[in-house]
Formats: structure tokens, C-alpha cells, sequence
């Protein structure tokens, strides 16, 4: 891979100028000044740069191993993470009480996308120790939180969430992992997980697991999962580390990417765990950091989309191959640079309105982390909560579709070459694979978004959305060069109710309707979302264009992005209306024994 | 990957019953009847089924090594190679005068479908030698024939093909490899080729390889090539093998798939080879198996869509999660088979409509590689050809981009499981993404179409192919279940008219309107070719059905699938139309330098 240069100046754009995160900073934490935001910003891409986005492609190549029992990690992770650790990293955005520095989570996850873009597989190990921090936080008892944050949140120790089973992965009512009281207030933990990332390492001393199990007397489905923290080791009375608790990895998946993160079957054989939270309610619980996790995993969409087409963007103006059409581009040369060809250009506005269109869709999401978590009135915080429940699931299916679609077409611009290991887009793309697969598919999100979200709630959920389209739309301060934006955002806008109505009038009827749609209205609304952010995101352009701001070329490149995806993106809604509309029975029609003869 | 079941029963629908094969075969080679025609292709399925698809994980897992100069294939490959070789299969198609068993093109085609659907990496050692052994029929000197052609076609001997240079490979104009005549009238050949696919093996005695380079007084591009036939070991006069030759594998290319095929970087170091053709006219005499190379690549898509579509179908027939939103379809189970959940019905039927689709598609232009070379009058040979010229690109780039998309389908259909290596899907989509860049990336077989072939052409060499649609929705013989296919075949033959014009008028004004356009235009005529295909398909289906069938399933499921393909897939050419129509500008406006900042 080419050497990464995190895109700090797009990330100030869609901070700073779009979303205002200065104002928003001030409400919420008001020693985060543009300039020390910015500050921790560049600290971090050096970091990111520099130490761990040369990690990425050994880490690729050298993946872990397990020896007698112990997982070691690709030479490199570990002084990493120390170097992480030392520079207070993993506490950014954790509660003060325990240690951490108490900034907001909407700063930690634009730190993750830089770490991400670098080294995916490296961020995973800070990245899931993030939600089990943060399930401890919400729902742990004063005890536990004690024991177990403050090492975490210094990274002194690592955390992981353990949920899937062989048998089980979106139906986790079929958990088998059994929890039984041994007397003393603690549980013994008996069972198998599996795909655990981040199960075991050499990184850090101590790891928490996250885990979900059964008590003896639970209900059978959904209803009897509990939550409970098991850590590798015991810890004593006064914090240190006791024995080895009976947890251990089984072995280490063989996985088609993110090779450098040790995703690990993990075997509870009478592991000492206590319990998380209320009894039974461990799924109930588990949804305040999925939906973190969720707009993490949207973050892996972001990170291989940008670090592709950095990757393509280099090759295609360095690669010498053919003339253009309509004359020579490097008249001196033996042939013009690739970037010259309308096809490869086609290719990179693609990766580059969606990255830059994803990044900006992710940023207005963490906004409203925040908003939901420290807004001074209820009302405002259910209003953030809201839009965020109805944004997370857009996110992360949306995000990583395309993500993987981009990674793609980066490959694609190096033609056979991005098939062989040496450019790193080859990985990318490998990497990148998973994230439409955990954290819920995209047909969960999608049943999310249209069946639990949408449709369940007649429609309200929409509304804050809705509404700040029609805002943007009629606002009288317009440009005029806005125009074409806002009447498509228009009419798409009263196009979107009406499906949602469409759909909601046949899933009466007929509940397969849901399902059956569900996918492609998904990815219907994320297009509209992103074609109203990137209409937002040309009248910022057009405003600082009327200054005599020094950075025309910056903000006319987004006025060209913000037209191209209008043009060459959006149209995708007019096939989804259409295969939306067509409705269940064409999917349903087919017995299932009859897919093949 | 669960045990691959060729698809026999769909392949004889499609050349049976479709495309009426066995009275096509009566034409060209009398012998073939029905009956002997699916006994070659049972005996090639069990072939492929029992030997080839156990080692397509294995040879993947192993891969190639280099040992001591020489290329060890898979364990396994080179037995199942000389199995290959004694029961005849590599003679199948080739000329009878050199050993070939002279049955046609076609025969081969869908051979070689079974045998790249069973194990692809495996299946490019033959492959490869197809190509060789089809350009030294065509262009070799009699003393050339009589050298290479028996051992190439009776297998003893392998062939390659020697393009792409480190500097280039869309671009050929470029390559630097020389060949100096020696003064014997042989040659000394000096340079590197790359990404030489089974350019070493184990698996045969002799590589012969079929090289482009430039004579010394070579004018400078395209028209300075030359192609050279080059053994790996020389010749002697009594066709027993001499002395090594001068060409030597430097390395292996490091892949993101296909490990089992030896892909390599090749020196030639004073290698001696002979002039094949006319020199200079290397470029051109390429071209004549470059077409057959394309329509191979296009079988690569099906193959992979094939068995993506196979692991996945049994995967979501067997794998309990969730229940069914209409009711428990395994009620005395734990949860429903995924299959009844729509979305996952979804990806299902769109992995199945397209795999068949393709291979409609492919057999089409199979049929007519047989009338180009065979038909009685130079009227039809020319027929022929024109259709293959326009229905190639169309079918090498649209089947190898929807190859992907099917193959990344069918991992999806497993969840976190796709990732993981046991389950085989995550090698299909490795293997499946070389696809659209090789024998020409999809980029290039979009202007080939557009450009080359359609505009310059005035649209002449679409006639053969609209008139098909034309024909076939003017036929008053039609059951009324085919008119909305009709009605929608005729709106869309129309619009692809007014397309193909809007952009020739653009063209003359801007030439880069042509590659903006391209890929896009490519997809759109596939799709409505892919529809074309679908609604013949209902249509003999229906007339099946009609009669006393006892395969009233199968037919019902040919129905069901095109239903689905006409709601569900061919709505994708309102988002085309709008794209192509929306010009070159929103492509090139952006300088080069202002893509990333």
C-alpha cells in the first residue's frame, strides 16, 4: 500500500464547517477548542501514520499464532498498543471517574477512523475493549466498576464482547453458554464461542470478557440471556491479578482477512464470571453498546473506502498506459497517466464521494452521540436518540455495502496488479469483507431500520430525518446553484413516504413484505441521506467560495464531488423504488426445494 | 465448500432446449448427437465432481511453490492432470489432423464451464494451452503445426500466452521484450514477462510458449509486435526434446486467489523462438484468440457464480436462525431454515438468475463461435462473427463484474460463517475478483463495445442482435404469460437505440463521452441482453409445461426465475440510462491534482 496520509482535511471540513462540532463542543465540553481538537487530531494521524499504518501489511502476512495455548500477535502490535497506552489513548473519551479524560465519544470515534484507515486489524484489539468499557460504564455495579475501568480504560488490560456461538449468531435466543451460581454471588461459566475478536493476545496483561450466557432457571429464548464479566484472570481484593481464570482460545479462526486481529474460539470451561446488570436482561443490555459497535463497524466501511482510494488515486496518476481520447495528457511521456481515461475517473469520484460522503454520515451520527448522552433537557436527548436509532442501522449496512463496493473499484483502477499482494489494495479489499457480516448483516440492519424502527413506530422515527431535508430544501438562502439539489431532495423526500406508506399498507397483509424490501430500502435511504449531506456539504463550499478564502481549489473539488454524486450516484434510487415495489411474491413464489434441479 | 453437483440438468435446458444445440450439431458435426453430447458431459461432470473439485480448498491452502528454479504445483494437480489427459479431454475440440478428436468449439466451452466450476486455479493449465494451441492453428507455419500442435493436443505439453510486461498490459504499444533474429531464422528473445498464468508447472514435459515482442527495426507501438512461439525446452528434429531453453521462472506472483494456478514471472534470457505469423502483425494475429481467451474469463463468472450460488443454497436450506415473520416454516425445530427469510431468498434468487442467465449468454456466443467457423456460406460466418464481435465484450465484462457480485452474494448468505476459510465461499470470491481484470478489464471491454465495435460500426453491429429482441417480441405465436417481458423488451429496445445515438451525437463533439459512458453502457446492454435471454427461456419453459412434462418443477422454477429477473434485476437500467446520460463532465472537470487534498 502506498504510504497513508489521513484525510485531516476533509475531517475539519465535515467537523468544522458542516456540522459545527466547535459550537457543539462548547455546549458539552468546552475546553475542546477548535485548535486543541485539532491538535489531538494531527497527534493522532501521526501516531496513526507513522506507527501503525506500517503494521498493516505485515500484520496481514504474519497474522497470529497460537502457542501452547496463548495467542501472539504480528511483530509490531504489541509496542504499538504500549505506545497507544502511553500516549493516553484508549482513555480519551472514557468517564473521568475511572481515570479517563472525559472527552466526548463523538472525538473517540473520529480517533478510531484514523487508527482504522491505518490498520484495521491492530484497532480492533482498542476497539472492542471500547465496548466492553462502555457496557461496564452503563450497566456495571459500583464493584465492578472499580475492578475492572480503570485498568481498562488506561489499557492496561483489554476487553471483548462475547456473544456468538456455532449454532448461533443473529438468533442469540439459541445461546447455549450456561451460567450457574456457585454460591458466593459469582457464576461458573460452561461453553463454546466463537468469531471472538480480540479473545486473546499478548498486548495486554488482563483481558475482560463480555459474555453471554444462561442461568439455570432462564427462560428459553431471548428472555434468558444475561450478561456476565469473566476475566482471563482473577483479580484480587487489592487489583492485582489472581489465577488463571478457565478460559482459554481453542483455536484461532482461519479468516479471509483482518489476519493481524486474533479472532478466537473461546472455551468457558467453569470459568468464575459475575453477573452484568439484571438477571435475564442481557440482550436488553447488550443493545446500548451494539449500537456503538454498529457505527463502529461503519467505521471499517470509511477506512477501507479512503485507504483504497488513496491507494488508487496514487497509482492512477503515476500509471502510464494509452492516450486519452481526446488528446495527449503527457504529450512527452510513452503514454498518459491512467487518470486521464473518463473510466478510471469514473472509478475514483466513486470511492471519492463516498468516502468523503460516508465520512460525513458517520460525523452526523456522533454528533448526536453526544447529543443523546449529555443534551440538557430529556426532550433533546430523545430527539438525538431517535435520529440515531434510526441512522445507526442506515450506517452500518449502507456504509459497509459500500465500503466493500469502493475497496473494489480501488483494486479495479490497478487492473491485474491490484490482484497481487505487493499494492495492499488486494487486503483492503479482503479486509474489508467482514464488515457487512458482523455486528448484525446488512439484512438485520435492515429488518432494524424498515421492520423494528420505521414501521413499528408508523413512521415517527422518520421524522426528524425528513425534516431536516425539507429544512435544507426550503430554506430561503439557497444559492441558486443549489437548485437542483434541493428539487431532487425534494421530490425523492415525498418519493421516500410514499414507499415507506407502500410498504407498510402491504406488510398488513402480509408480514414477508418487510423482509422483502427491507435490504433495498435500506440502501434507498442511505442515498438520500448521503445526496442531502452532500448538498449540505455544497452550500458550505458555496459559502466559503464567496470569501476570498485561499482554499478555492479545496472547496470547488467538493462542489465537482457534490455534482457527481447527484448524477452518477442518486440514480441509483430510481432501480430501488422499482425493486422495492415489486413487492414479496417474486422472492416467496419458489419452494425452497426447488431453488435447484 | 459442500460438495459441488454440476448443473447438467440446466445445461441441457439450455442447449437442448434453448438454444436447440442438437440440431445445430447436425449441421457441423453430424456425430454429435443428443445422446452422445450427454454422455460427454456426464462423464466430464464425474470427472470434474470426483477428481478436480476435492482439490480446488487443497490447492488453495498449499498453493505453488518454486523449488530450485522449477514450479511445484498443488499436491494432487499434476495425477488429476494425467488423468485429464488420458481420457482425451484436452483433444476434445482440436484440429483432427493433429490428434484432435475435432468436435466443436461449443463442446469445449461448456467442458471447460464443468472443469472451472469444479476447481478455476486448476482448470487455467488447460486452459491456458487452449489458447496457445488455438493461435499456432491459426497463424503457425506447417513445420510449426507439425512441432507443437501433437503434444500440445494430446496434453503431453502445455502452452501459455506471454503479454503483460511490468510497464504494461492494457497498453501493449509499450513492451519491450526483443527478439533478435539469430540468422538460422530463429530468434533470440530477451526480456520479462509478468503475470504468466501456468507459465511453469509440473504437470507436463514441455511449456510452449506463445510471446510478444519486437523485431529490431520494429516500428514503435502497436504495430511493432510480434508474436514468437518459444519452448520451454527446444525441439529437435525428431519432435524428442533438446536443451533448455533460455526462459526461466524468476518468481510467483503473490495473489489474492487462484493459488493453484502458477502465475509467473517470466525471463527470457536469450531464449530461442520462432516467428508465428507475419511479423509485426503480433497485435493483430493476438486478437483471434483473444476472443475465445475473453469468453473463457466470462465462464470464470459463471463458474464462480455457479458455486457460490450451490455452498450457499445448502447453507441456507440447513442453517437454523430466526423465525420466518409469516409463520414458523420448522415449527418442531429450534428455529426456520434462513431460507424462508426473504432477504435471504433475496440473494438466493439473484445468485441463481444470474448464473443461469449467464450461462444462457454464454452458450449464445458459444453457438456462434462454431457458425463463424463453420457455416456453409461466408454471409453467415460473417453473421456470426459480427454477433460474437459485439456479444464478446458484452459477455467477458458483464459476466465476470456479476460473477463477483454473485460470488460476494453467496458469503453473505452465511453471515460471520462466509469469512471463515472452512466454508470455501471466501475462496470462490478471492478467486472470482481476477476475473474482471485479466484478458482485458472490464474498462476495456467497454470501449472495445462502444467504441471499437458499436460507433464505428454506425451501430451497424448491433442489427443482429436488436433484431433478435425484435423477433422475439413480434412473435404472435407468444403465450400471453410472456407479454410484460415483451412489452418491457420492446420499451428497452427502443430506449438502447436512442441511447446508443444520444451518446455517437456527444461523441462527435467530446471523444471522452465515449469512455464516460462505457462501462456503464456495457452493463445496460448486458442486462437487456440477460432479459433477452430470460424471456426466451419462460417462453420454452411455458411451452414445456404445455406438454405432459414430468418435470413440471423444473419448469415452474424457470418461470419463478424469470419473474424475478425482470422485477428484481433488469430495473438496474434506470439507474444506467440516467448515468450514461449524464455525461462526461461531471467525469472531468476535476484537474487530476485536486482529487485529494
Amino acid at each position: 500500500m502506498s504510504k497513508i496520509k489521513l484525510p485531516l482535511r476533509d475531517i475539519e471540513f465535515a467537523l468544522f464547517e458542516l456540522f459545527h462540532f466547535e459550537e457543539h463542543y462548547a455546549d458539552y465540553c468546552p475546553s475542546l477548542d477548535r485548535s486543541l481538537t485539532k491538535a489531538l487530531l494531527n497527534e493522532s494521524a501521526r501516531f496513526c501514520e507513522d506507527i501503525l499504518a506500517p503494521l498493516s501489511a505485515s500484520g496481514d502476512t504474519e497474522g497470529c499464532r497460537l502457542v501452547d495455548g496463548e495467542v501472539i500477535t504480528p511483530a509490531g502490535f504489541k509496542t504499538a498498543y504500549q505506545q497507544y497506552c502511553d500516549a493516553g489513548w484508549p482513555s480519551l473519551a472514557r468517564s473521568a471517574e475511572f481515570g479517563g479524560q472525559g472527552l466526548p465519544q463523538s472525538l473517540g470515534i473520529v480517533m478510531n477512523e484514523l487508527s482504522a484507515t491505518a490498520n484495521y486489524a491492530w484497532t480492533m484489539y482498542p476497539g472492542l475493549s471500547q465496548g466492553a468499557m462502555h457496557t461496564i460504564e452503563s450497566h456495571g455495579s459500583d464493584f465492578q466498576k472499580q475492578t475492572y475501568l480503570p485498568a481498562l480504560i488506561s489499557g492496561e488490560w483489554t476487553g471483548t464482547m462475547c456473544l456468538t456461538e456455532a449454532h448461533c449468531g443473529t438468533d442469540l435466543g439459541l445461546l447455549k453458554t450456561k451460567a450457574t451460581p456457585v454460591g458466593d454471588g459469582s457464576f461458573s461459566l460452561t461453553g463454546t464461542k466463537i468469531f471472538i475478536s480480540s479473545g486473546d493476545h499478548d498486548l495486554a496483561q488482563n483481558i475482560v470478557h463480555i459474555v453471554l450466557a444462561r442461568l439455570p432457571d432462564a427462560p428459553a429464548g431471548t428472555k434468558g440471556i444475561s450478561l456476565f464479566i469473566v476475566p482471563k484472570f482473577t483479580v484480587n481484593a487489592d487489583g492485582s491479578l489472581g489465577a488463571r481464570n478457565g478460559v482459554s482460545c481453542g483455536s484461532l479462526e482461519h479468516k479471509m482477512g483482518i489476519h493481524g486481529n486474533a479472532t478466537c474460539v473461546l472455551n468457558f470451561d467453569g470459568a468464575v464470571g459475575t453477573l452484568l446488570g439484571e438477571a435475564n436482561k442481557g440482550l436488553h443490555l447488550m443493545f446500548t453498546f451494539m449500537n456503538l459497535a454498529r457505527l463502529g463497524a461503519a467505521l471499517q466501511g470509511i477506512a477501507h473506502a479512503e485507504s483504497g482510494f488513496q491507494a488508487a488515486l496514487n497509482y492512477s496518476r503515476e500509471r502510464l498506459q494509452g492516450r486519452s481520447l481526446s488528446g495527449a495528457k503527457n504529450p512527452t511521456g510513452v503514454a498518459d497517466p491512467i487518470i486521464s481515461h473518463p473510466d478510471v475517473r469514473r472509478m475514483l469520484m466513486t470511492q471519492k464521494a463516498l468516502s468523503e460522503g460516508m465520512r460525513m454520515m458517520a460525523y452526523f451520527a456522533a454528533k448526536r452521540v453526544d447529543i443523546a448522552q449529555h443534551a440538557a433537557t430529556p426532550e433533546k436527548r430523545q430527539m438525538a436518540q431517535d435520529m440515531l436509532s434510526v441512522v445507526t442501522p442506515i450506517a452500518k449496512g449502507f456504509i459497509t455495502e459500500l465500503g466493500f463496493e469502493s475497496a473494489s473499484l480501488a483494486l479495479q483502477c490497478f487492473g491485474g496488479h491490484g490482484y497481487i499482494k505487493e499494492w495492499g489494495v488486494e487486503q483492503n479489499l479482503r479486509d474489508c469483507r467482514i464488515a457487512s457480516l458482523y455486528e448484525g448483516t446488512t439484512g438485520v440492519q435492515a429488518l432494524d431500520l424498515l421492520g423494528r424502527k420505521i414501521l413499528l413506530s408508523d413512521g415517527k422515527l422518520m421524522d426528524g430525518f425528513t425534516k431536516c431535508i425539507q429544512h435544507f430544501c426550503q430554506d430561503p438562502t439557497n444559492a441558486p446553484e443549489l437548485s437542483p439539489y434541493a428539487d431532487s431532495l425534494t421530490r425523492l423526500h415525498t418519493e421516500w413516504l410514499g414507499v415507506t406508506q407502500h410498504i407498510g399498507a402491504l406488510a398488513q397483509q402480509n408480514p414477508d413484505e418487510v423482509g422483502a424490501a427491507s435490504v433495498d430500502y435500506l440502501m434507498y435511504c442511505g442515498y438520500i441521506f448521503m445526496g442531502y449531506l452532500w448538498a449540505r456539504a455544497a452550500k458550505t463550499a458555496l459559502a466559503a467560495l464567496a470569501t476570498s478564502s485561499d482554499e478555492q481549489d479545496f472547496y470547488r473539488a467538493k462542489l465537482a464531488t457534490a455534482r457527481f454524486y447527484f448524477e452518477r450516484i442518486l440514480p441509483r434510487t430510481l432501480t430501488l423504488v422499482a425493486t422495492i415495489k415489486s413487492g414479496a411474491n417474486n422472492l416467496m413464489e419458489l419452494p425452497a426445494e426447488q431453488f435447484a434441479f
